[in-house]
Parts: structure tokens; sequence; C-alpha cells
């Protein structure tokens, strides 16, 4: 950061460069936006980002982050016991709660098998995923459709299988609302292999 | 902010959402960094943006953010005392420093004025540039080329001219290293009228 730009600012922008996705253009940005501010603002933002670090905690079940021990999903007693929807991180949770349909419990691994980037199984919430399949009759493995995410897919699918439990996989397709000749190679030749009868 | 994304993850979300450009995907996608980091991380962050808001203040002379009474660049004996360069906000004056070649001093108005936004002359550090302008011999106006910049410097220039001191404004034309078929039909006349000889 260059040494002409005030030390408050300078300060200010340093920190929201930490942040991924974050420049150094749109730190000043924010960094100004924030100097701007009446001061019990900043201390507000400040104080409620360290408040939900505080809190968080990951569920005991399905790993979720939540302020409790066991999270609203997993003590919810509306929800079927038996399926379970393995996903990378709580973000994924959100996605399909929103878009609603899915009645069973989660489960976030908090990050994908990756050799390059040297995560391996034993990072990931595996060990608590296998440890609670006592009554579960199925495993929806959704994982995010890229490399990482089926060879994650394949690997929890592999030590579930022997156990006698349904693994499933989320469908590869076209995007609703998409069009065809937008759609890459690899979903084209899915969507035409998983067709379905009309 | 959806009820079924764990409170901490809303709580953070919620705070990143108030920044200006930061929608609720880029809100939820830092919040989850932030849960994520180690708590020392976390409470770094939050303390160091308070601090910057706290030390920060506007220098005397120019107006601009820092955390002394005149500002470094106002207390440099090596810089024209004679030429003030007038800029919207701090931001800029880290620009025009980046770029070098400038050697005068810098007055940072807070704003534009903006009848449409409800900002009027009084808001903005008018007061505080005419009242240095004693030795002054050149203003600079150096406002964004926008209908609010030129406004502003429009009216500053009024303010000014009638004391004998000398305005100017900042030239328009084409940006260095772009090309003349993407340049904007204002900037491509400008760019002819201001023509210079080779």
């Amino acid at each position: 950061m260059s040494d002409h730009i005030s030390l408050p600012l300078a300060l200010a922008a340093e920190q929201f460069a930490k942040l991924p996705g974050v420049g150094i253009k749109t730190a000043q940005r924010l960094a100004y936006h924030m100097l701007n501010l009446p001061e019990e603002e900043v201390c507000e933002f400040a104080e409620n980002l360290v408040k939900a670090r505080k809190s968080v905690k990951l569920c005991r079940c399905c790993q979720n982050f939540t302020e409790r021990d066991i999270c609203e999903l997993c003590s919810d007693d509306n929800r079927r016991k038996d399926q379970i929807c393995v996903v990378e991180s709580p973000k994924d949770v959100s996605a399909f709660e929103r878009a609603g349909g899915y009645e069973g419990l989660y489960h976030v691994l908090h990050g994908l098998l990756s050799p390059m980037d040297g995560v391996t199984a034993e990072e990931l919430k595996i060990k608590e995923l296998l440890a609670r399949l006592g009554d579960v009759k199925e495993v929806i493995m959704a994982t995010n459709p890229t490399v990482e995410g089926e060879a994650t897919a394949m690997y929890i699918g592999r030590l579930i299988k022997p156990m006698g439990i349904k693994v499933t996989r989320l469908a590869y397709g076209l995007p609703a609302g998409s069009a065809l000749e937008f759609a890459d190679d690899v979903t084209l030749v899915k969507a035409l292999e998983n067709r379905s009868e009309l």
C-alpha cells in the first residue's frame, strides 16, 4: 500500500485486503467507506463480526455452523432422519434450504479432497459422517460437480456402500432456464445420457 | 437473510452486506471465510478497523484523512505551497501521489455538489478551502469528469476567480493506451478541441 495515503486509511484497507476476492482497489474503497461512517457503526460492525466468530460452533451431529450444541435442523423432529445429504460447506446447506423440497438431514464436510492443495480425508468431517449412519437408509452425495467434488463423492461412496446403505449422487444436466447452445460439452453429454421419459 | 442458515453466519453476513458494493452472496462468502478463521485473526481484523476509525482525523489544512493535526503532505517543506489541487476524496490524493509529478498541495472536498442527492455547498469543505488561499497562485480543480464533478469545479471556480487566483481544470482527452474506436463521443470531441501542436 502506498505510504502517501494516510495511516488510518492504509490500516483499514489492509484489513479488507485480507478478505478473499478483495483486491487493493476494493479494499481502499471499503476502507474509505468505513472511515466515513460514524464511530459507533464501525464499532458495531467489528463487534458483531467478533461476536459471530466467538459464538459459532460446529453442530455435534451434522458439523454445520450453529451457536448451539445440536443445530436447528438436526433437532427438528419434522425432518426425516434416514436421509443424509452430504455437502462441502454450510453455504450449500443454505442453498438447499432456500430451494426447498429436501426434508432429510445434512452433513457438512468442510472441504473437498484435494491432493493438489494437500487436503486429505483426515481434514474433512468424514469420521463424523461414518459415526452417524446407524439408522440411515440413503446418503446423497451433493458435492459440487467438479473434479474435487466427484473424487470426494466417490471416496465417501466407497466407504459407505459396504455398510449396505444406498449412496446416490446429484443429477448432472442442463440448468433450468439455460440455453442448449451455451451448455458445455460434458453437461450436454450427461444431459443426453440421463434423459428421462416424457 | 434466510433463517435456515446458522445465526452466527447470518450475523457475520449481515455486517458485510452493509458494505457498499457487497451483495448477499458475497457477504455470505466473506462471512463464511471469517467464521473459518482463527478467533484471534477475526479479533485483529475487527480491532484494526476500529483503531483506524478512532485514530482518523481530517487534516486541519487540506482535510485529507490523517492521524495527525496537520497531515504529512501539508507539513512537507519540499512541496510547493502556492498550488492547491482540489479533489473529491482522499482516494484521489492517493491516485495523484501514486502517479507522481505533482508537487503542490491538495484540498479534499469530501464529496461533490449534487442537488439530486441533497448535497449542498455547506456539506463540502469549501469554506476551509477559501480560508487557506492566502499565498496561493493556482487552484487546480481535479474533480471527476462527471456532471457533479464539473458543476462543483464551476461553482468553486466562480468563488475563487474574483480573488485574482488562477483556477485551472484537468484536461479532458483520450486516456493513455486506449483506442479511438472505443472512446465515447464527448471524450472524442474534447480530445479534438484540445489538440496540441506536435
